[in-house]
């Protein structure tokens, strides 16, 4: 059994790091700033990974893979890009290396593997996919590109946490090409409507989709939208951005097109990408001080069995009915565990499973045989009952739907509990110290933006895509205002 | 419509390279010995892995990830790993890019981000992962640990070819930590099986399975299993490779558990991989010069259905036809597309779908309607027959099995044709230079191993598992040998 977790309310964050690591999710690498995602965590990640990508091919996507290795050059031709990212990455120099003449069994750089042109870990791969689109592009018939790759980025972080800031991390990647701007931007709300489907209906975390202020924006964007949602401490988690590209990489990589009318143009770009970032949004949503809170439909395993006995003939009778219950659940498609192992008493696992947020525990012992019935314990709520071992399978089914949805009520209810419509700076300034988001007036200017964010350590976290049409002053500069933007200080 | 295809028997290598660009499996990519892999030959690729990811977890293996990069004094603890794998890699040695002072737009290396130890990208993982298992292993209760990764890797090849050969490339690697070498022995084993399993049944490609000598071991393993394929221009081709590495990375990571005796012991170990090489061994064994041809259980796409029509009513009344016959093929797990672009004529059309692999091709005009029939053609004999369109689906997913064993069956038939019993070295060099593989006596010395690739350029592919002992005199030396063992000339 691990370690005691800190409690929320004693450290959120020491809660967070105590529970990714005791959990089994991951850990810090011996490679400074990267980690390790362990088989709990990696099997979490993986099921993220097949919904969204079923997600993406349904709406007309394929999956590709590009180079993970970027030559300086391409980030020099995107002006805005290069600003943003070139910065902190991973420089490859050299090709090879040999063996220390001085120091036995030891190994230096070869100064001879020298690379003529340095090499980037990619950080994004805008630059080497429309470097490749460039050729792949010469008629209007040869659009929309609609390709997606699954891959691992690095962007050299000073201060990391586990799946919330990492070094390397994994995520997808969408670049699409288009004819038309108004094809491009189609597609750029398009995922993001995917992936507040994904987070709403899966994860179970409730979003507010928006767009990013011009000071917020990704670096080469013409606009960047996005999905927030509230973490229980009441800090802001950007969960994935989608991208209006413009022609700025067409530009930048010289992609033209022969329209249908017979014109040269320039291609329009998307970019989407969710990451690895989104593990530690599903943590800090719904997890407490007993352990994960894994939404049914993520779940590697939904249901583990805990057989309690005192004799072998006890463990035999259970095991046989536990066989039919298991067998009953797996053709529901239900994943069900049975944990017989007599390294541990029955507590031991009970809090095992709480940890590792198995949605349903099922115990049974003799009694329960006698009275053929089963006692289910939910992981979301601890409630425990004891019911009918007939038609168990069915109960759980319902059960399973049932935690999915209340996590989720949970999560929307306290997001909303916890976003307020502030309109003077006096209470701005109260409001923010209390965390969640405020719905505020504000004058449009990255200045204010900057100020707000000084003084509050609150971004703009987006213009609300519901946003409706409102006059007001700004909350910091009384300047005229035409809707409320969204605050919050943020990971 | 692509260039035409240079034929196998002119020039097997410009086949092989022109197969895989105007096929649009892949391409060279901007960063020197990278590819880009295009959707089409993702979706392969994406087909192998998620059937072997399958296989591995069936076995209890589960997933994880490793960090991409590797402290360079890591490769320096295992000597014999170090010689064979760190010297050809990339090396990160700064972490920060900044502008050129002296020139506009253009960056350049950050001297000050120089790292105090440089990074290498994982040519292989045995490193960072047993570096990790040191704090995962305690007790005899925390083995085994049967962990696979699915990942991209670099070796810094000079000479590089699509998919055979390539700086970075994707692979899965398996590694497994174990109480006893028993169970490590067996582990290796039972991996190299699951990999001749998925290679003969679903990749239809017939393989050996031996030992390597050590000469052709992995650097750091005391044995390496592997499955050797015959390529249809008689080269040998490595499809994948099992190690059983003994104690020596516990030894060098200093993993010790505590046995069930109450003994500190070291760890075994195991690890295996196979990766988009066997891309290229797919498409090299069984392709024609028309283009691909995948088997079935591999296939992207299984079916492609090509109206032909003079009129948009004509169209129409395929269409509907159509319809009902995708309906039945998809209700049966077969891939169907229905291509009505008019953008091509349908001779255009099946030239496509045949450089493509698509395994059946239905072509229905307005004689089909009228006689209820379609007209069939598989791709891998390229016969046509006219069959009734009432069960066509039936007909279909009997004919993709055939399709399959044909293609598995004529791979077979060519390896046992091309596999020779050799008996003197005048009939080695004659044998050899017909291509194939050749079972040969050989005195087990590393010596005449040698010798005889630089004579022929042979090597010994395995030492079949098969083999049975049988005395004799070794091909080149003369000297005694107890057993064949596999000749060729390889990939």
């Amino acid at each position: 059994m691990a370690d005691k977790i800190t409690s929320r309310d004693i450290n959120y964050s020491e809660w967070y790091n105590d529970l990714v690591l005791q959990s089994g999710l991951a850990e810090y690498a011996a490679v400074r700033g990267c980690m390790v995602i362990k088989p709990h965590g990696w099997a979490i990640w993986e099921n993220m990974k097949s919904i969204l990508d079923k997600m993406f091919k349904d709406t007309g996507h394929v999956n590709a893979s590009f180079p993970l290795l970027i030559p300086k050059s391409f980030l020099e031709q995107e002006e805005g890009h290069a600003e943003g990212f070139a910065k902190e990455c991973a420089v490859v120099t050299h090709y090879r290396l040999k063996t220390d003449p001085d120091r036995k069994g030891k190994l230096i750089v070869d100064n001879e593997s020298k690379l003529e042109e340095e090499l980037i870990i990619r950080p994004t791969s805008e630059t080497i996919i429309w470097n490749c689109y460039k050729n792949w592009i010469q008629s209007y018939r040869d659009l929309p590109i609609l390709i997606n790759q699954w891959a691992n980025v690095m962007r050299w972080e000073m201060r990391t946490r586990l799946f919330l800031r990492t070094s390397e991390f994994h995520w997808q990647e969408g670049h699409t090409a288009h004819a038309t701007k108004e094809e491009a931007v189609e597609e750029t709300v398009k995922m993001l409507n995917v992936y507040a489907d994904f987070m709403e209906n899966y994860m179970a975390v409730p979003v507010i989709k928006g767009v990013k202020t011009i000071n917020e924006r990704f670096a080469g964007a013409e606009d960047t939208y996005c999905v927030e949602a509230l973490m229980q401490d009441g800090k802001a988690l950007q969960m994935g951005t989608s991208h209006f590209l413009g022609q700025n990489f067409a530009k930048a990589f010289d992609v033209k097109f022969l329209s249908k009318e017979g014109k040269l143009e320039f291609a329009w770009a998307t970019s989407w990408g969710v990451s690895t970032r989104m593990m530690g949004a599903l943590i800090m949503a719904h997890s407490d001080d007993n352990g994960l809170i894994i939404p049914p439909k993520l779940a590697p395993l939904h249901v583990v069995i805990i057989p309690i006995y005192k004799n072998e003939e006890q463990l035999k009778t259970i095991t046989e009915k536990a066989d039919a219950i298991m067998k009953a659940l797996k053709a529901k498609n239900i994943s069900v565990k049975f944990d017989d192992s007599d390294q541990n008493k029955p507590g031991w696992k009970y809090a095992e499973y709480e940890l590792k947020g198995v949605p349903v525990r099922i115990a049974m012992g003799m009694r329960d045989i006698e009275n053929n019935t089963v006692e289910i314990a939910r992981r979301d709520t601890k409630e425990k009952s004891v019911v009918s071992a007939d038609g168990v399978d069915a109960y759980i089914e319902n059960l399973l739907n049932d935690i999915q949805q209340n996590i989720y009520n949970k999560a929307l209810s306290y997001r909303n509990n916890n976003l307020h419509e502030v309109n003077t700076w006096d209470e701005f300034q109260i409001q923010i110290e209390k965390g969640g988001f405020i719905s505020a007036h504000w004058d449009g200017t990255g200045e204010t933006e900057e100020k707000i964010k000084e003084e509050t350590k609150a971004t703009i976290r987006c213009i609300p895509l519901d946003a409706k049409e409102e006059s007001g002053v700004c909350v910091y500069s009384g300047k005229p205002s035409e809707r409320r933007v969204l605050f919050a200080r943020a990971y």
